[in-house]
């Protein structure tokens, strides 16, 4: 075989791969949007069915040799070798895996899921444990088999944020949490000085999604290229170039559920439009990692969205969408109302400011059940005085405790710190995008969004996966990822509202 | 390999291809329903991929092996033989077709399929003939890959109607063409006695969506287990078991497109709810064949629909949906005018009596084309004489004459046929329905559907495929398809309401 048909070959296949990927999402975005109550068996079905279609497409014997054939040829360009660079981690990656051991995770954690989602109400974590306990030992038995530098969890890190080792991710933990902790010690000890009564009100849902809607378009979100649904859980699902979908949640009683869950799936789907074309269906067409997707989502939610030139800019719109409810409000009243620090016992509840050391504690508690210096049995305890350590609060009970997430019961080890790497890139980022444009706040006041989002594109979105995150953040920000920027983001904000 | 692994192995790998087979449908659904515009290109690479990957799965050497290996077992009982013996169907059909025959094909219909989208607005068959003769071709070539008894047109019609033969449907159609065209001619000739004034109405959407969604609901459609949505040309696609989803329609200013349409799609829809569970994902479970299909949303449609029975059961009905509209109308005006009999040009717009006549002019067009009697060149010609021959009028020009249907552009010759053999299977079903149930009519204007459905899951649904068309029919209803039956509905019928 030649080498230009071995390419060839790979792209064909890499194609069918991406096409195979973009019809899962969407089979996944109907199951939660669209399908039916009894379509559910069916629906699993054909997601396990594709889920084998697209690991026989990568892992057939071809793919390998195609692969050889590029590898050795000297004369690929720049371009041909990161695309056979990707997809040989890929297709490593799923090769490594003995299919027996595949077959065991999917079937423990499909078990391990129904477990967990009775056990979470009944707060019952002795029913969970020996679930728990398998998953980890098909984790660590996952690890082995692809490979790591240092320790297995570096393995399962390097599924969700390439390159991420788990040195790396406590260097900049450790450091977020020494800066951090006497910060939200004061905010905490501050709390009844900001209110959130004035976004606390009774708001149409009709009227709910219509200001989403408009916020997301003046954002860049092209709805000609995407759309928005309802689902419990918001998401943002890829059904392929020119076709992002975003879900949205609401409550009747509160503005904030709604209008930061469409802005931060509009960051996620904002990034998924900007993905390059010219790269659409290859391995490099991709997203970066989780990390740098959450690094967009959060850009927009939190230092977007959150800031006082934002709420600038929304608040007559919040004006007409929802007539004499938002009369009485002033800007630096909805600021503040929309960046109030709450107490909570739960991640996906928690304020920007303390959100993080939710997933602080569960990178340090999945660190040490891998290496098994934490029995399964003693992670109630552990999770405990955890919460305790580092928001002073303890849990009533396990439902609320390290039963609260369903990460777990998926066998999702090493994905949380991808939502702090998040929060970590969006601020250095953020820093980089003010350097370029100095009067970003002014454009953001203005409603001008657009040259934010050019630099997001140049810099992020148009890269693709051609550079590992921390390459990908560096060259965009001139600087490894560090924890300083955010926690300076952090300090100046809450610092100001809270009078710290 | 026992023949118990290969009997195994034929059924796993034909509950992949009916996983695949409903991503799929799904995948069209959305496209015609949700996805946005610009998702166009990749929807299509999707489907395209879809397709190769369902091909690759029914044509691997392994599956030959597998059919091979049981069909040489005399033990297998008769649904495991009548299993065997459908996927060898489906496996013959795929392996005999040369790829490269496949790939022309495919890349002829979709340059087709864009030319005739062109040529049919601006009247130009012209533009398309060079297409139409090149798919003709290719359909030829097809035929004899296929092989066949008789005629190359044998082997397409098998296709959509498994055993069916030209000579069959040229006997059913001759007989029912004899028959028809005095009913018909006298019917036209007293046009001006029947109005459909009552149902041409400004009527609200939202009204007519949620009056539909009732008159399906008490038919017996599963709202739980499908759903209905808005498209552009209504269809009902299969997602799955469980998960059946129906398009409407509607005209502002007409009750019967939004109505009818969904009527005739929940037929099709009831069809797919009745499919027998216990053969859910292997190949005994599908529809019997497109004709088959047709006849139960027919039946509902025609028989059932635009009966005086159920328009006795309806009229309150939409009274109270559309308060003050249909206060001054009685059951035998609505009646009257849901039958109402118009000379049409469009078979998509032809009523009840005259429908199979467009059916008839494209079979004979058809088979003539095929066997090369009637040349490309002649086609409009010949089309405008037929039409002339049948209906009394001449299209003004060819965007109303030969270039109306989208079907040969994509390459579907021998379909045609299937829609009129659906209206007789329909008239002979109910016929045998009517004998089980003598009191069907008054069943049918109380609201009460089940006994009706119940026959037509036990006497149709519940056979799935294992049951070719022609032997369900006669299993069913005493007798061989025939033309009889259906005349006579339609001479009761229309001979009623024009008094002939």
């Amino acid at each position: 075989m030649t080498r230009p048909q071995a390419y060839a070959n790979l792209l064909e296949r890499s194609a069918q791969l991406a096409d195979v990927s973009n019809a899962t999402q969407l089979l996944g975005w109907d199951q939660e949007t669209m399908m039916p109550r009894k379509g559910a068996p069916s629906r699993a079905a054909q997601l396990a069915t594709l889920a084998g279609v697209a690991h026989g497409l990568l892992t057939a014997p071809e793919v390998g040799d195609w692969l050889a054939v590029c590898e050795e040829d000297p004369d690929l360009d720049g371009t041909e070798r990161a695309q056979v660079r990707e997809l040989r981690r890929d297709y490593d990656k799923a090769t490594r895996l003995p299919r027996v051991l595949v077959e065991e995770m999917a079937r423990t954690e499909s078990e391990a899921l129904a477990v967990w989602r009775d056990a979470r109400p009944a707060r019952d974590f002795a029913a969970f444990a020996p679930y728990l306990a398998r998953l980890l030992d098909l984790t660590r038995r996952k690890a082995e088999a692809y490979g790591y530098a240092n320790e297995p969890y570096d393995a399962l890190l390097d599924e969700y944020e390439r390159g991420m080792t788990t040195e790396v991710v406590r260097r900049l933990f450790d450091d977020l949490r020494a800066r951090l902790t006497p910060l939200v010690s004061t905010v905490l000890e501050r709390r009844g000085t900001v209110s959130s009564a004035c976004v606390r009100q009774d708001l149409p849902e009709a009227a709910q999604a219509a200001f989403g809607l408009d916020v997301i378009r003046e954002l860049g979100f092209d709805l000609e290229a995407g759309r928005v649904d309802v689902s419990a859980h918001p998401f943002c699902a890829s059904a392929g170039h020119g076709d992002t979908r975003l879900t949205r949640r609401y409550l009747p009683d509160d503005l904030r559920p709604a209008l930061y869950g469409i802005i931060h799936e509009a960051g996620h789907g904002l990034y998924e439009q900007g993905l390059p074309i010219e790269w659409d269906r290859t391995p490099l067409g991709a997203a970066a990692s989780l990390g740098v997707h959450e690094s967009q989502s959060r850009l927009w939610e939190n230092i977007v969205g959150r800031s006082l030139p934002f709420c600038e800019r929304v608040l007559p719109r919040l004006q007409t969408h929802f007539p004499g409810r938002f009369d009485a409000t002033d800007a630096e009243t909805l600021y503040r109302a929309v960046n109030e620090v709450e107490l909570s016992l739960i991640r996906v509840e928690a304020d920007e400011l303390t959100y993080n050391l939710h997933v602080m504690l569960r990178f340090d508690l999945e660190v040490a059940l891998l290496r098994e210096e934490l029995a399964v049995k003693d992670l109630p305890r552990a999770w405990n005085e955890a919460t305790e350590r580092l928001l002073s609060i303890t849990p009533p009970h396990d439902g609320d405790g390290c039963l609260q997430d369903i990460h777990w019961s998926m066998g999702s080890f090493g994905y949380f710190p991808t939502y702090t790497l998040g929060n970590l890139y969006a601020a250095q980022l953020f820093d980089a995008a003010r350097r370029a444009l100095p009067d970003v706040d002014a454009l953001i006041r203005r409603g001008e969004f657009a040259p934010l989002l050019e630099w997001l594109r140049a810099n992020v979105h148009r890269h693709g996966r051609s550079l590992a995150p921390d390459a990908l953040i560096e060259q965009a920000t001139g600087r490894a990822p560090s924890a300083e920027p955010f926690f300076a983001y952090l300090q100046g904000k809450f610092g100001g509202i809270y009078n710290v």
